[in-house]
């Protein structure tokens, strides 16, 4: 996860607790109320605690926050030793330039065509 | 986790997953949206499916269900290496009998009035 350390000392606080946990569970809603979760690699955390996953738009996660904004994250780590849950509010987000950042060769196996994909985009 | 075996093969599939994560990360809706989430000890699993859970009928989660039934359960192993998400219908139950015999006095941590507090409950 790359972090751009915020200046709210909560902000900090979280990045610290889910720094070593890579993985993150988002819930969203779908069309008929059925709650959806999967897990989601975190990418980044910008400086206003927004965090940043990589994905697909014309997935069903996309769809699904497009309709309702409100999701829930959480984190983790091994034995439950650490647990965050973070409710909040998302949205795709078109950035090609922050895609290329945050892009490693290894996603390819997430994401076959790559990152000049015009179907990536960021969440 | 107590398992009653059941018939179905995708249960007994589901069973042998979430065997070895003692929390599950249930994420209930609010009245005004938010989607909230917290780790849950699994009690058991019902020859039907059931997943149960020990909580306070008091709790803001049992509200919420009461509220909307909808729930989404995720089990998650150490390092991701294992990700189980289940979407279904939660209910707060009343049932001495199942109480105690799912209760052990470690459990007196989280419910510091023990097994015979009428607000403990199954979910």
């Amino acid at each position: 996860m790359k972090t751009e350390t915020p200046q709210d000392p909560d902000l900090q606080k979280l990045a610290e607790l889910i720094d070593g946990i890579p993985y993150a569970l988002l819930t969203t809603r779908e069309a008929d109320g059925t709650l959806h979760t999967r897990p989601m690699h975190t990418e980044a955390m910008e400086s206003n605690g927004t965090l940043v996953f990589i994905t697909l738009a014309s997935t069903a996660k996309a769809a699904e926050i497009e309709r309702d904004h409100q999701v829930s994250l959480a984190y983790m780590g091994n034995d439950a030793d650490i647990v965050v849950a973070v409710a909040g509010s998302a949205r795709v987000r078109q950035d090609r330039e922050k895609l290329k950042a945050l892009w490693k060769p290894l996603y390819k196996a997430w994401f076959p065509n790559g990152v000049d994909d015009p179907d990536l985009a960021l969440l």
